[in-house]
């Protein structure tokens, strides 16, 4: 009997077109707490160093947690796997939603894609029917096209889709995976190139079945207190009312969230006042039409976008709003403060199947080359790629889905553009290991230099960014930071602070959590006794961070064996060297907190 | 003043179709000899081991060597070198004919792609006129109509084109680049893929310029005594008689040659009687319809095939023939006797532009599979598999190159391809690294067994095999191999002997020559004089042997940077264990040589 998993996984061999389903391997789910961390394993295992990214002997797998699908709050998550065509290291990108729950309802824990189809095909599940079809019809369709096309052809809108857009068959290295009407994504690392690769348009799963969880009573406990700490908590609140992008004015006033591609004042002051903008409260508001949530989740941080208005309006309204990377990706960090061209840009990315994050970066980037001469309007197309103008972004947006002209050369990603552009522009790539650097500037919380520089998946803002330690210098005791690591520019300890929240995040990723509820349980040991309530396991915090830390470990394993060496654990010299004024003129001290990481993780 | 070399590369970044004249760098091409090793150190050095083979920044270099285009015999060589998506290895093919010479006289030693174009492009080459160009109305043309149409369209037959055909445009991991009228292939290792998918149809060229040579005196002295060779020795006379297939019985009947998938009697006897069906003299003949050459080729070895009669019936007339590793993968290796259909499924992979060693040895491969009953006629799209059936061989070759049905899995080469069909099927794929095998059986050759296992590009008959040492027991005192190594089949110091061959081949590809004028130059040290001669250079054989040794490290360390371990170090586990009959009973007694070799080798 299992509790939390449902033991079942789909294995669908693309080039024979053969599906199996066959039992979850209990052992390797216990070593590594839940199918995350047991699909890295396997990752690990079956995908040899010689294959690349774009091989069918690399692995897609889709995979949940145990804690998904159950009435844990805030948990509805699904992750995948893969070798990254962006990075060449172990990739993975994880979603919320309602698709990891539909999943376990249908009865799988896992879905293991092998091989390449000739031909566009898409996975259907509906419990113990499983079945590869024929996507040729869906092929060339945006994510939202895609999404409803099948659930209208299976007459039923309660498959849930996952599936990816142009930019996915067209390999853009950094496409997405998208879901939920395109509303979601399981956007990095180019997850979405691999399955574009494989020639899987969409994976559709509906389901009626049911999670067992161990201890109905003891886990009904333990969301009790955590629903009355959600309706007490001013953090919260706040994450209630403003949904992800509620700091974003303040993390630019403090230097963490970019802008102009991380140079800051060189290209312009982006001030409180332009910071409103796009903000909450303030300029979002102007494209917020109403609140959402994901599967069984009371805080419900999820926003809903009008079509917008004037120059820049959406195909159409109420679809998925823009979160907080999404809106300084492709809004400050090109020094656009344009909250509907951000809106726009972003329900594109959501179409198209694109990263918003690698995408912001990519464009930001080549921004930064044009306004210092390393490109010219001959590069571009033509395109006047000025920062802020947002006209080019969209423009962008569109030729690098289609792999167009210039395009075709950003949806490489930043470092291969870098490389392919030469003239110095390697400089201005903003990227760790190939993987564009998510919305939070490591010199503004120290604990992100040694962080980003060793993150086995590159530059991620779901590896375990510490800047919400350093941030509110709130104490977490039960993960043993139980000091004052409030001093973001201060290296003291941070590099245990850094490695504490990443071997957590680890495991909270791989139970199934959403990592926005971190500080939001209000106490650790929380997800802890709802995972054993679950599972009927008994583990506890410090076991928990330890097969946080195997997973860790597994990954960096996976880029050892697959050739990424030591030399590529290391920041754009921008961060080394270019202080940043609104963090105290701080740059990052990687000398400082490299050596005591290293030393932390055993990995000298 | 450059001797031998023209001293200019051509670099085309195919991403922002950027084309630069270089000089070619003088201490790099000393170093390791020509530029086929120095090539591979720039691959060594610029392709990162996060890039796969499908990645703009893996390069194809087109590359020559200083003797080439000058009036040393047996010379017309050009290498192309990438990293290989058949085996994630180093990787390299090579090829005579007229094309490498006609890029010298165009005044180049190199070309170096870079990046991928969004469109079908190919690159024109008239002396200092340069340009990348639309390819639009050739991609889609078999390797064959494109060589003649773009001829056609530049009014020119002078032009030598360099080309895929469809297997390439599809991503055939092991298409070849074709040229002379699809003649000549640069055939192995997939290079043909990389240069798919960088969407460069085709090279063409011409140049009016000239090869000056150091001592043009010295140098027509040797040739002198070459020619004088050439027109008295047997062993030049056999190959100028007979072609390569000249050797073909005898391989057979020494176990060499490889016949049922190098399974042999176990499905059948191809004896004596069926070889002279396929080899020469014998049913060859019936193919043959007259002799032809490589440029500034005084032996003479190349075919000419008539479009045949009966059942299989070439397209037209009066192309390529069949060359030695084609008659025997394409034929007994697949259990095919029957002559005009190897001559048939050999114009099929020219056109298609398919490595003929590959495209059999996995051909045999899934004909094994089938008869062992682990493909039925379910998985082969209806195809009746049997060893033998050449209609089924041809269809499948269809079906390769268009990665249409099973030929989609095929198309990934024998060992992936097993690895996506299961049920233990990895036994029968015969490669190493994923290079499929050539057509010389280890078993019957104790130096090809570390040869082959640590041969840093996988099995190929490109790097040194040492047969024709054993098998003819003939001495090369200036290589130092100065003893008796005439006993096939024993592993006395044989290890030692492979890798003087390897280190002696390294150097006669990087300096330019074919590797069949080996033993035909009647004295390594000609090799040598005629070198120094061109380049005015002054090296002795040691030295060049040195220098051959410092490109097979090269190759090896590009392994290394890229996460080839040393377990792949290994031969098909069925030349371990099962005795080849017509070699004495022998298997591979590996464990005798690896050891030696590797420390030979400094490999350890």
């Amino acid at each position: 009997m299992w509790f939390g998993y449902r033991g079942k996984v789909v294995k669908v061999n693309l080039s024979n077109k053969k599906v199996s389903v066959e039992a979850l391997d209990k052992q390797l789910v216990k070593e590594y707490v839940g199918c995350v961390g047991a699909a890295g394993k396997i990752l690990y295992d079956m995908v040899p160093s010689w294959a690349g990214a774009f091989d069918p002997m690399n692995l897609l797998i889709f995979t949940t947690g145990p804690v998904t699908g159950t009435i844990v709050q805030s948990a509805g998550r699904f992750s995948v796997v893969t070798k990254s065509p962006l990075t060449g290291c172990f990739g993975d990108a994880s979603a919320g939603g309602f698709f990891g729950p539909m999943l376990k309802f249908a009865g799988y824990d896992m879905i293991i894609f092998s091989g390449a189809s000739e031909k566009p095909v898409y996975l259907y599940v509906e419990d113990e029917n499983i079945e590869l079809r024929d996507a040729s019809a869906y092929w060339g369709m945006d994510a939202r096209e895609c999404d409803r096309a099948i659930c209208s052809d299976l007459g039923d809108k309660k498959f849930e889709i996952a599936c990816i857009g142009p930019a996915g068959e067209h390999l853009v290295r950094y496409a997405a995976i998208m879901h939920d009407d395109a509303g979601r994504a399981a956007a990095r690392c180019g997850v979405g190139a691999v399955m574009g690769f494989k020639k899987l348009k969409a994976v559709a799963v509906k389901g009626a079945g049911k999670v067992e969880v161990a201890d109905p009573e003891g886990l009904r406990k333990v969301m009790q207190e955590v629903l009355e700490f959600y309706n007490s908590a001013p953090i919260v609140k706040r994450l209630r009312e403003g949904g992800t992008v509620a700091g974003y004015i303040t993390m630019i006033s403090i230097g963490d969230s970019p802008t102009y591609n991380f140079a800051n004042e060189q290209f312009g002051e982006f001030d409180q006042k332009r910071a409103e903008k796009l903000g909450w409260p303030g300029g979002f508001e102007k494209i917020l039409e109403k609140n959402s949530s994901c599967f069984m989740c009371a805080i419900g941080c999820r926003r809903v976008s009008k079509a917008g208005e004037g120059k820049y309006v959406l195909k159409e309204g109420s679809v998925e709003g823009v979160e907080y990377e999404s809106l300084s990706m492709l809004g400050s960090d090109c020094g656009i403060d344009d909250v509907y061209a951000v809106n726009l840009l972003n329900d594109l990315c959501n179409r198209y199947g694109l990263d918003t994050i690698s995408t912001g970066a990519t464009i930001a980037f080549a921004m930064e080359c044009y306004e210092r001469g390393i490109l010219s309007r001959k590069d571009t197309d033509g395109l006047d790629l000025k920062f802020g103008n947002a006209d080019a972004a969209i423009e962008l947006v569109h030729k690098i889905a289609k792999r167009e002209g210039f395009g075709n050369i950003l949806a490489e990603g930043s470092r291969r553009a870098a490389a392919l552009i030469g003239g110095g522009a390697e400089y201005y790539a903003m990227h760790v290991k190939g993987l564009e650097m998510p919305a939070h500037d490591p010199r503004a919380f120290q604990g992100g230099g040694p962080h980003y520089a060793c993150s086995p998946v590159g530059a991620d803002h779901m590896e375990g960014i510490s800047l919400f330690v350093e941030f509110s210098g709130q104490r977490f005791p039960e993960l043993g930071i139980d000091g004052d690591y409030g001093d973001r520019t201060s290296t003291e300890k941070k590099a245990f602070v850094a490695k504490v929240i990443e071997d957590w995040w680890a495991f909270l990723t791989a139970a199934g959590w959403c990592l926005l509820v971190n500080p939001r349980y209000g106490a650790e040991n929380r997800f802890i006794r709802a995972f054993n309530a679950v599972t009927g396991e008994n583990i506890t915090v410090g076991e928990a961070l330890k097969a946080g830390e195997r997973i860790y470990n597994l990954k960096r394993a996976f880029n050892l064996k697959h050739g990424i060496s030591r030399m590529e654990d290391t920041l754009p010299e921008r961060l080394l060297k270019e202080p940043n004024r609104k963090s105290n003129n701080a740059v990052v001290y990687l000398d400082k907190t490299m050596p005591e990481y290293l030393k932390l993780r055993g990995w000298q």
